[in-house]
């Protein structure tokens, strides 16, 4: 039995046409991001790739992203779960700056450590800024869980309870489940299919719109390292640029 | 303990627009049925009714109408739960007719009966149709339930067991439910709360894209009948149009 998973990346959001850290900020997607997930769908249809149920991040950009998607490949119908855990890495104080001027400021040692770092978070989002959830009636179940920043091992520490509870028992119920969220969120689930090192996993870039598919064996691993993009020479053009966001 | 229900019209599909039977025929909203949708969700957000959780059915009209409205208020993140027991009314045999060309052709009686009798339903739609939903995946676990023509009796009967088992446990949970269907589950779903006959209910018209808030009390009785427009003259003039369809 091979069972398989679809990761999808929100296309682009109004923040990031601005260049902006967004994190856990609830932006709109760009029509150029509406056509990307629409084209994503496209791709699905195209391929036979047709998911039985979608998971995605309390997110618009990712809420979004899935919708239209799944219109586009005749699957709007199927069942929704969304989770808190499934949302992009909360990017502390840098929510809401400049990429280009917190390089300039930081110069690239200490930004490339906030962007890349396994384990270094940005300084913490004071709960008064206007950038923070604190107020956010979605999150007012989580208490002292809803983060205030995150490294990408926190992600990882977050997101891996929803996938054992609720992304696996999809998977082994032989439905082909499609996740719609977010670059970090994403890159979570890779690093723990591909068994990526924590030094690696900084150097993975998952491009936006374009559908990533795992056939994975009876214990969950992948079959193919990586998995594989639907159209992987337009993938790779695009997580190069992803790769130079901010320069 | 007053309990909060929202009962959301879909907004013009495109064979609204063009005036044929639509019934389970998948069809999507018009640029104006999306507009219709953002309405909806904004004068929600003015009115601080703030849904908790949506029902649709597996329509995509419904689904997109509930989607839009939701992202419109704020509340694009919150649970969805779908079921085909919402669907709009299956219109048998008229599916894809154009109405006034089955008006012209059948007369004023039979067209009536057809499209108000509470428990004759039109010819059944034959399997091979292509109209008809015989090899449509989401209803493939359906069986012998799938129906081929439906009067309101009928749906009334497959909707009610949705709505004991899924939506009013939502309600007895305090939540603010919000149902985004059709003209006929809809209409069967206010039947049922406001004890309305099987003569009268033929009468009663609900607008598309315009929330109607019914308050219940400990027994989900409505504590105003026939609930509430959040624009009610806009409502009433809407529904008079509906009620002159096909002429």
């Amino acid at each position: 039995m091979a069972y398989t998973l679809i990761l999808l990346r929100h296309g682009e959001s109004e923040w990031n046409a601005k260049n902006l850290f967004t994190g856990w900020v609830d932006v709109a997607l760009t029509e150029k991001g509406r056509g990307e997930a629409v084209r994503g769908g496209e791709q699905l249809k195209a391929a036979g790739l047709l998911p039985d149920v979608v998971h995605t991040s309390l997110q618009r950009r990712a809420i979004n992203t899935a919708a239209m998607a799944l219109d586009a490949a005749d699957r709007h119908w199927i069942p929704v779960k969304r989770s808190w855990r499934l949302n992009e890495r909360h990017y502390g104080a840098l929510q809401g700056k400049d990429k280009k001027q917190t390089l300039a400021e930081f110069g690239e040692e200490q930004f490339m450590t906030w962007r890349r770092s396994f384990d270094t978070p940005p300084p913490p989002l004071d709960d008064s800024s206007e950038f923070s959830q604190a107020d956010d009636p979605r999150y007012a179940d989580l208490g002292d869980e809803r983060p205030r920043t995150e490294c990408l091992k926190d992600v990882i520490a977050r997101l891996l309870p929803y996938w054992d509870a609720d992304i696996t028992p999809d998977l082994r119920a032989g439905k082909t489940v499609l996740v719609a969220a977010h670059g970090n969120s994403l890159r979570a689930i890779v690093k723990h299919l591909d068994g990526i090192s924590d030094e690696d996993i900084a150097g993975l870039n998952i491009p936006t719109g374009m559908p990533l598919v795992y056939r994975l064996d009876d214990h969950l691993k992948p079959t193919v390292r990586g998995g594989e993009y639907l159209d992987p020479e337009a993938a790779a053009a695009a997580a190069a640029a992803v790769a130079n966001q901010g320069r």
